[in-house]
């Protein structure tokens, strides 16, 4: 019989839809239960999870350091420099030797070093070279941990059945270039919920094709819609969820001077207070964070009352104790 | 009902000092149970603290992680150089993400960037911005942890009640040019003891007017005595407990060349064998570590039967099992 | 009565052959347990380690982290740039407060800064200065928690009675030149175990002299037997264990170019699949990581079927949860 859960998660769309489901419920209760004080220090007790960071990191590092804590366990985290990598180490040797003292291994490399797709090489090497469960805490293509908290998120505000909710994923205007991670698995995950979901971006803006056919593809098998536009304001209209944020033109990537001078004419895609009168009455404002304030958004927008962001932010923990539970406690 | 615990503690200032005796007694406890092997792991399980520091540290950063671990939950240290504020996040995201995830945040920010009183301002930020407790692990003005550890060795050496002690907190020549905290939060407590405090320095040296002012008041409320005196064997005469600890010049801060020089002429400003004769026979060396052995102090003063300085450190660890226990678990 | 464990592990040599059974053994036995699922959390629960870390390391790190996790307790990794160490303060006070605060305390000082043996000073300063237990994590004369991790590997392949077992410590061109701590602790540990152990380097890569009289003192004690060659083929021939490895040349050290210069005739001194052929049938090959794949080694060795790589590097965990137990749990 084929286990429920792979051995890896690298992006949702590796995933069954039921087992995406037992995460979502699993966090869900986490966090009910932590609210009422229930620990469960006895799920992964003196469990290791190795996490790994060539970039920086604060709710990907600090949401998995306390889900282990939290879960009887302990996160370990490393940092490339400090490891025998920085003197030629390959990662088979790393990723074997890790295997063989730890529970899991999680990597963050989100920032693309010479040739967009090359951070999620590293990923792949690691779940290759380990028997141990690897997790994506970010590379330069997918972002799984991230959207799997912003689905619960979704689910908190608007329920079970999320057919006929508009979910508007849009670029914006930063300061500092982002990876295209977060919008990719946003189309990928979003589009399986059967949603409607609008891709808003300026033209040069595009996200890989790849993953847009395959967002097509689950929208057809869900139900649901999907649509890309070239307009914030036309994204904004009617929508139950707005997801505006930055990222960099795949084209110009990992060249941040062009990728900066590229969205130097789009300085107005930012969200407003105006422009979240566009929204529904009850549409909410979404962002992974970190946010560039006052050029992505408005203080205003996102500390205002429509703003889910501190939710979006610890369903990270709760989405991440799941995972963890389920991928530790449920090998071969 | 007003908790007897604020949130969080910035300076020994803000609280009452029923709290402050409370913090000291379980300090003891704590430390007479581990002697004793007594676990204390049972009271803070499964918790987490995240301790931030944006300057180096000994002392205050392993007896925060060996608290914690203590007391059965753990200490996440963060650097942040690793975090997303490295590019361009604002304390008020990141602490209110912390506080979502973990139980309490303790940061240093002890070295002033532009001008004195920054290293506060960032601390009172993250208080402000966190709903779980912060403590001060050292900023530009205040040094609260150590000052409670400071106290309790004193009470260690002389007992519950230490009206008529003497205490000298005075300037001496170091190498590395060192924060005001220290002296500025001595003051502070001390007054409020009931102690008889002098502060000696050369001239030029003056701690902020505003703390000092403060002391004085303390003094009056506490019926004890405080004097500033320009010299440092006045101060050492008759002393029950002696201080001596170098620290930069307010007026030169953070010009660290100016401040250099202006203690060049001051390099007698020493504790010696000799100079501490003039303390009573009973009398104590302290001093919060790092020192820079042979200019603050000699070796045969340190090493020496007179000096607490590990008792100090030692108690550093109690107290802030003490405050995480007690702040983490009376949250109204 | 005198302790059957010394307060420190700096180097094999200072221990009796029966406390070094007695880790291995409780070693083997924690091994079997972990495979098992049995928890070692009652161990040493609440307890600290110190890891401080002078150069990278990977192994010794993870395995040092998750082996203080799996016995109940923490380690707190420490980075001399993050310590006052960094401005000024003397092993002497880091390591006298860091007895009060924690239960252990285990050291890297592997590359030599200044002449050969400083890095081993800064070991014997750690221990003399520390009333906890201080271990050996490699310096740059010893590396005691490999060469036992090593043993346990040799005994699980080849039993209890080494006797007439032939091992050969081998120098191997590589790109980093490595310290000489391993072959040197591999020839005091494996030449008490009664071995026939061969020593096989180029002219010019001599380990330390006085190392070698040892090491021809414990032969004798243990009816074993121990000769030098220069010659990589000769050193193969008929061995039970070759451990190939690079290190650089003493009389260079620590002139990196130098001792690169001095190995450049030595290419060919690699571990081939032809050369393992000269090995027994059932000959092994070890070694400790990292290793410069190409150069000391050919993949298809390495990762062949007579490798015991990564068995030596799992062991590691076992042998540090045997050492941490045994010198925590023991003390007088």
């Amino acid at each position: 019989m084929k286990q429920i859960f792979p051995k890896d998660l690298i992006t949702t769309q590796e995933w069954d839809k039921p087992a995406l489901d037992v995460v979502i419920q699993l966090a869900e209760r986490f966090r009910t239960e932590r609210l009422a004080g229930i620990l469960h220090n006895n799920l992964l007790p003196a469990r290791t999870l190795y996490s790994i960071f060539y970039n920086p990191s604060t709710r990907t590092r600090t949401s998995f350091m306390s889900a282990m804590t939290q879960l009887g366990g302990e996160t370990h985290t490393l940092n490339p420099s400090g490891l025998q990598e920085s003197i030629g180490e390959v990662i088979k040797d790393t990723a074997g030797v890790l295997s063989r003292y730890g529970d899991a291994i999680s990597v963050r490399y989100c920032f693309t070093k010479e040739a967009y797709g090359d951070g999620n090489k590293v990923l792949r090497t690691y779940a290759k070279e380990s028997s141990v469960p690897v997790i994506n805490m970010e590379c330069d293509t997918y972002h799984p941990c991230q959207v799997l908290a912003d689905w619960q998120t979704i689910k908190q505000r608007f329920g079970e059945n999320l057919k006929g909710k508009k979910i508007t994923i849009s670029w914006a205007y930063g300061k500092y270039i982002r990876p295209v991670a977060v919008p990719q698995s946003l189309v990928l995950m979003m589009s399986r919920l059967g949603m409607d979901v609008t891709l808003a971006h300026p033209e040069g803006f595009d996200l890989d094709q790849k993953i847009i056919r395959q967002a097509e593809t689950n929208t057809t098998l869900a139900d649901g819609s999907f649509e890309i536009v070239n307009d914030m304001d036309e994204g904004f209209k009617d929508a139950h969820v707005v997801y505006p944020k930055n990222w960099g033109p795949l084209a110009a990537m990992p060249d941040m001077a062009k990728a900066a001078e590229m969205q130097e004419p789009f300085k107005h895609w930012k969200a407003t207070v105006k422009r979240m009168k566009l929204t529904r009455p009850n549409g909410i404002y979404m962002h992974c964070l970190p946010v560039d304030r006052g050029l992505e958004v408005e203080d205003k927008v996102i500390d205002g009352p429509q703003s889910a962001v501190m939710d979006q932010a610890e369903n990270r923990l709760h989405v991440q104790k799941a995972l963890l539970t389920l991928l530790i406690n449920n090998r071969g």
